[in-house]
């Protein structure tokens, strides 16, 4: 996978959130073969760490020819993004378009203070 | 019915919540015999397993020419998931199309730590 | 009076939650004796009866020719509706159309477990 | 029925278009006694006369308790429009709620130059 | 198929647009006998006759349980119309739910006058 | 200043919530003299006083050629509110047109067991 | 009244358009004397002079505390934009805020070569 | 590339429209090698042959991972769709996610009468 | 300025329209030295040129910190693009945010076949 | 810097909200040297001081040609409210436009009564 690059958070001592909104998410269905679709959002209150931008935008395009389900996929993120930078507090969701009329949404939480 | 299928939840360690919306729903007024329009929210969060897709929709197909009142039937459908994925939580929710000019909304909710 | 007709709660043992949404409710203002519009909207947890729909749209009609105020025309719905149907808990409330440039909402709380 | 009054259009040599637009329009379905509810559109360029606003809100009141199908309604209303103020050109436009799933649109058009 | 029932055009004299939308529309799919969902719309021009809008409802109902392609179908809708009503001018589009990722819209016109 | 008129609350016994929306609120800038626009909203829970909606209109008519500024003038209509109908609890909001390519909001609290 | 202020078109040898947009109109009405509020538009092609946008906002307020019919009102501004500007072609339409239920848009064009 | 296949028009004496949108449409841009997504919408009037939904859906697939500009990739597919059903006429139109904060439409078309 | 750059028109024999909508235009107004901020929207046939996009991303930003009344700016972008790349046709429009009060729209058009 | 100029709190015994928007900040990129855009709110609870709104604006400008990262000016822009005007609680949040596909957003917290 391509590294999720960080930088230092510039305000460690203060509490404060950063989200990042990615309308342009693909990957492919393990069991059809064909293409999904998305939106993943990520929001964290930030350590001595912050995701860096462009990394996001090229770990998101690994997805692009791999198979995954909408429930592990979600949660491979959250558990990349914490592994990467740390964070106190993070929720990733994804947000999938219809597939046979049915639209879904996974949303996962991470808590540094629970464990 | 159609049974609901699951798969193993994985990431069982972890409480997270999925949602599928199905905004294409249709069932048969016991009274009028005349069709009944909605949209069905599932949302929970899964213990040991996972609700699968595909077999959901097929679950739904069969109140395409059921008859079943608003408020039975999403009791029902609550009732059907909770005894197929045995989830942690649950809430499923119909919006059902205006009636008489009057549109209806019935919510029901499941918590395992509860009951 | 129409009377509101109630049919047996088919899951009284489970809290659950029932909305029913009437944007089409018209009565007359007792000052001017014009008509108001506006959308009533009645939440509750049914505990032995539900409200029966046709009839409730029936209850409503009654209010086309009959001149109330805002506030005590939302009041009396809810004393109604609770009479016929003694649920657990109920919101009702009224969304006026504009009147002089000013539109009003009126919201009324029932809870069985207060009184 | 209550008259539809007029005023002296002020600008008579200009062609000019004037639309009254009401969301608060209801009648009576005259088969099943019911309301109608419905948004009632008027434009016009006027030639003498336009049509005075108060009026215009107490000729559509007489409506209320009156049973009309919806193609008759609003070909009346542009016939009594018309009588009133002899415009150049009048469009009568009533799009009405849904009524078992189906909601209506009548358009009716009177040019003076052609009659 | 139900009988789509007509009246009589109450002002025959005039060319006026009537328009009937249904968006609760349901058919199946002839390849896989999955249900399709959309939104049909009518509008014409009557002639001698107008459409009866409690028939039209029930002629649609005849889809219900019924395998036909989108192209089909809509065309098919036109041609019950016009033999039923003779209209003057006539256009029916049906507006498909998303399938495969892709949604669709056939729209069929008649006119009398060049047929 | 109009006087804010009020009427008994027909139900002084149960706490509800009664909201006025004024979108067509102006007043002027001390600064410029320039008109600003904006919409006044009022929620509260009345006490043994409504206030009259004819009243109010007139009442925020009184700052149409009036200097002052958002700050003050939320506060003032709290206040004068306040006074006329004492309230069991009121939050009056000012949401203000943009001047000078930012738009602000003004919104004050009242609790009567607080003070 | 306030002059509306020119200056030189900058490319009088093409045809361009140019729209102002003021959705904080306000007059009052002869009859009741109470503020009526709405949107000016103006579109217009440039002959020799275009209006000054600071200059058409001090007329605009002109009309705060002037009473005027909405047909008057519009015809009235196109006519001294008219005579200020001398434009190749010109239309202005008023849209007014819900009075007594009811809107009212007023639409008035200028074509130089017509006239 | 996937073949784009067809079905026989089952009403070729009739001119009607038929239009697919596809709001899933990715390729890769040839400058950069990253993603792009847009909605592709097809709209024609059939001769012969229909195009046949499923195939279509293959044959968008096959530009996921192909680098394309949008004024060719459009101009394309309309070639490779005439080649296929021999439309009376036919316009593709692509629209395409922002780059570099500007975003871009390409609408191309085809009569069949012209060429 | 920076240059607009260009590439060849890959179906030159072939009439299509191209749009790049930019709603991050910033200028500064000449009068008052404050930011301006607006939406430049270029459609256009290409004949044997088409714009390149990132140049013309480069060319708006010539703009940030330039003195334009929206009139001339508008018109020079036109005058550029069509210097840049000779199109059969082109439409350039510059949607402004309010000042004032006010909002602003500017459009303008270019002919080849007329000039 | 140009200097936040503060007013005196005309309500200080109260506390009450101010919100100012600004839908029109921009800043340019510290890496690409391109401009970002993007919304700055800030909401906060006044204790002896309001921030002047004039100087607010002129403070946002200083931002247009400074290069910083998202994260850093959210938390500079709260540090040099809160030195101006001591509120008693401040949110300071930036949502910003999409770059490479993904939007951002930066919420800052700062409370008098924990620091």
């Amino acid at each position: 996978m391509a590294e999720i690059e960080t930088f230092d958070n510039p305000y460690p001592e203060r509490n404060y959130e950063i989200t990042h909104v990615n309308p342009e998410f693909t990957s492919v269905c393990p069991k059809t073969g064909l293409p999904d679709f998305g939106t993943i959002t990520v929001r964290y209150v930030p350590d001595k760490l912050c995701v860096e931008l462009k990394s996001l935008k090229y770990y998101y395009l690994e997805y692009r020819n791999k198979g995954a389900f909408f429930e592990t996929l979600v949660n491979q993120i959250l558990d990349d993004l914490v592994a990467a930078c740390r964070p106190r507090w993070m929720i990733v969701s994804g947000e999938f378009n219809t597939r046979g009329g049915i639209h879904s949404i996974v949303e996962v939480e991470y808590d540094a203070s629970e464990g």
